[in-house]
């Protein structure tokens, strides 16, 4: 009898597994044993700084481990953090600490089996074939932007052919480019090629020309073919952890990929999806994105990470905590706040759970994850796995295919930042950019509107100045980029990176 | 019983091995069974075009098959292709073709298991790292260039934080860079730290400044915890081939990685290592640097490749053969010369071997071995098997440590490529570049003449002009470049590439 474990090789000391043909096979077999694991989403407060996470992975591990204890057969599926950063040690890792850490997580940190380098080495390839074509007359202005591994302050600006051309050129980290997107979403190797073929290289006279005009397309999922399966690890308690997809939900999609989480949701019964950053970030992103137009599952619940002191020490920032958390809720997904405990901090678990009850919150869950694992959390479950019970493993929601773009990125305002669409701001040059963009779309034979937004911005702020007052917080466009291959739209808001490519620190 | 088996781990449809902790284990089991196999070095005949090869890894596949075949246990050591030059199309693989392949030449040819990816990682990690010193005060200058896994003609200048310093800066293929040549010549993780400790980042007031003095060197032995362990995988004839080490002794090394022809030889009788290029390039390094320099085995036997039109239907280049041949004899290197039969050659087999006669060459091997793989040479190997036996398994041979730079290069030129000392040509600027070299080395506590000498050239030619008549041909030295870390210096010769990033053709 066929099993995962006919599309599972060993790759050192973590597996492989080849999602696209277990997801065909289970599609050609109806019939086959199959679970319908249902989606919780692990999500956080805004983080005060960019360089500082609550604790979502610690959380995700400590969650699955005290399910698993429980007898409940729970899995999640984690994204790849960005090899260059960790290793420049400007970031931790996204694998966790303490009790709460996989079994092998310097794999994870550095560079896992090549999946990152891959994408990296693909999408490199594209500029070099979209110089190629330059020479060859076929495009006159490369608008795809070459990928680093490694932050460096000064690939931030660069002009290739120095000396001669001084072409200004853009260096993004891996993550954030358009082929990781890609991979990201798209169900089989035939998507990726249909994506790569759709994604555009470059204009000539203005007029957009796409890779699928000039390039081999077999020669990028050729490098592709083994980044495309989700690597499957473990916590050091022995629950299976899947890895998958990019990093960086302040300038991409920031989830992992969809394969992963539908090849996790037919093997086991509850699925962890973290997604990057704070809840106005990555779960704005799988729900709004992931969710609604790319079939991805709704969640049937959603836990969201705090630190004892980021939701209530800094009085003006306070609202953005119970915000989220109400936000979650009023989509009908049973939402439960946890509270990562730091040393030191065991003392106020009754002032939290004080305010936690005067915010009508559910009883949060709470514990020092790094110190005590999934054992300080599976009795505190109760209420989670009965929620989770009662959860339906999918919901109803709607596309948002079509509506204006500006409208849509004012719905987005509105419903994940709190700001309503009055004052929504266009910055100066917004128009041209978009104006560009429509245009780009035109000649694609696409429309803009049929893109999903990515709201590209600082990982630490929803609006303009979260500090100022409810009534008087706005949120301004500044530009837009077109991913016409992911059929994606960034709109860079507030105080977002022009160039995603931090400095080493 | 601790086999190699322990050291050994599947990695998808290949296997890698902890080459380095298999060896130490040796050391510390003297007593361990194990075999000395002998090496073989398969070299070529220089190519008319860089872009063309004369079949040496098609050839190398089909010798060990033939051996097996006879029941000798053969492998062969071969380099890892340059990636992005093979995904872009604009070369082949390294990986043999028809009867003469490996089981998954995809594989080999798109990126192993990310070796290349993870140098790559680490030497941009190490530019960034310099940049941060720059910014830190500790170096003015940086002298370590980037790389990139993928060929790309607008990388051969560019500048950096374009638009406020615009720094020029040089990005090279990963393959050639200090890091790949540390690698290929370690044989430990301390070495490689001990190595990375000591290359020049840059310079500060125009003294030298190394990455020991401000790079944690756990965060690049941490990168490469994987790409130190070659790859083994197999012919389609089963047999062993390990993968391990980049290309290109034309700007770099291009030999395997020590480690591996190490490990290879305490596994099997006979150990074909494959070399880059024409005998002038890798077989010149791997004699010269790797053997004299570095403790590799010094070969039992050597394989000329060419095919039977390179040497002899040109007849201005046909000196170039036979000069090959009998330079590799007279180091008392018993050498066979190898015709590479194309489609359609057959019927020239009588006067090939008529040609060889008059060339007092040893008995040729010859056939198609694309067609026929080692089927074609099992039977001609009598010669080459006696020859391989009665040959020591190891020679004498002497280390050039301590000789001046530009009598060592004079030295070189001499015996490798047949122009005497008096006809080696300094350029405008060579002695500034050499004097620049020799301060650096000064500054940094150590001496160029204890460098090993990498001759950087077109792999196409010798001299300054292969058609010249014997007595008029020259070598031209245009520049020096020290790698500390490796131990080597680049002196640039005759053609040599500015830079070592082609475009994709």
């Amino acid at each position: 009898m066929t099993t995962i474990d006919d599309f599972t090789a060993q790759y050192g000391l973590v597996k492989k597994i080849d999602a696209f043909g277990y997801l065909d096979w289970l599609k050609a077999n109806p019939d086959a044993p199959r679970k319908h694991g249902k989606v919780v989403l692990v999500t956080a407060d805004t983080p005060l700084k960019a360089s500082r996470g609550e604790g979502k992975t610690t959380t995700t591990i400590a969650l699955i481990d005290a399910l698993n204890a429980r007898g409940i057969d729970a899995t999640a599926v984690l994204r790849q953090p960005s090899m260059g950063i960790t290793a420049a040690g400007s970031k931790g890792g996204a694998s966790g600490g303490g009790k709460a850490s996989l079994t092998h997580p310097e794999l994870i940190d550095w560079g896992l089996t090549g999946e990152m380098a891959a994408i990296a080495a693909a999408q490199n390839l594209l500029v070099s074939f979209a110089e190629k074509a330059v020479d060859d007359g076929r495009i006159d202005t490369i608008l795809v932007p070459r990928v680093s591994e490694v932050p460096s302050r000064s690939l931030r600006s660069i002009a290739v052919d120095y000396g001669k051309g001084d072409v200004k050129e853009r260096v993004v980290l891996t993550p954030t480019s358009e082929l990781m997107q890609i991979v990201c979403l798209s169900r089989s190797m035939d998507e990726i090629s249909r994506r790569v073929a759709a994604m555009i290289a470059g204009t000539k006279d203005g007029k957009p020309v796409t890779f699928g005009e000039f390039v081999d397309l077999w020669r990028i999922t050729g490098i592709l073919a083994d980044a495309v399966k989700p690597a499957l690890t473990e916590t050091v308690n022995g629950s299976p952890v899947y890895v998958h997809g990019g990093p960086f939900a302040n300038v991409s999609i920031g989830i992992p990929t969809l394969v992963a989480v539908e090849m996790a949701c037919a093997l086991h019964d509850v699925v962890i999806v973290e997604a990057g950053y704070g809840a106005d970030a990555g779960a704005q992103k799988w729900l709004d994105i992931a969710s609604r137009e790319y079939g991805a599952a709704w969640p049937s619940a959603a836990v969201v990470v705090t630190r004892a002191s980021t939701w209530r020490d800094d009085p003006e920032l306070a609202w953005r905590y119970p915000f989220h958390v109400q936000r979650l809720e009023n989509f009908d997904i049973p939402t439960f706040p946890l509270v990562n405990l730091w040393d030191g901090e065991d003392d106020q678990v009754p002032s939290l759970r004080e305010t936690a009850k005067e915010l009508e919150f559910r009883t949060p869950i709470i514990g020092n994850l790094f110190r005590d694992g999934g054992e300080a959390l599976a009795p505190q479950l109760d209420g989670f796995v009965e929620a989770l019970e009662a959860a339906p493993a999918s919901a109803q929601f709607h596309s948002r295919k079509g509506m204006d773009l500006v409208e849509n990125v004012r719905w987005i305002a509105n419903n994940a930042y709190g700001v309503p669409a009055e004052r929504v701001i266009l910055k100066d040059g917004f128009a041209e950019s978009l104006a560009e963009a429509r245009a780009l779309c035109d000649g694609a034979g696409i429309s803009l509107d049929d893109l999903a937004v990515v709201a590209v911005k600082s990982p630490a702020t929803m609006t303009d100045n979260d500090r100022a007052p409810e009534a008087e917080r706005t949120v301004t466009l500044k530009k837009v980029e077109v991913h016409a291959g992911a059929g994606l739209v960034h709109v860079n808001l507030t105080t977002s990176l022009t160039t995603p490519m931090p400095k080493i620190v």
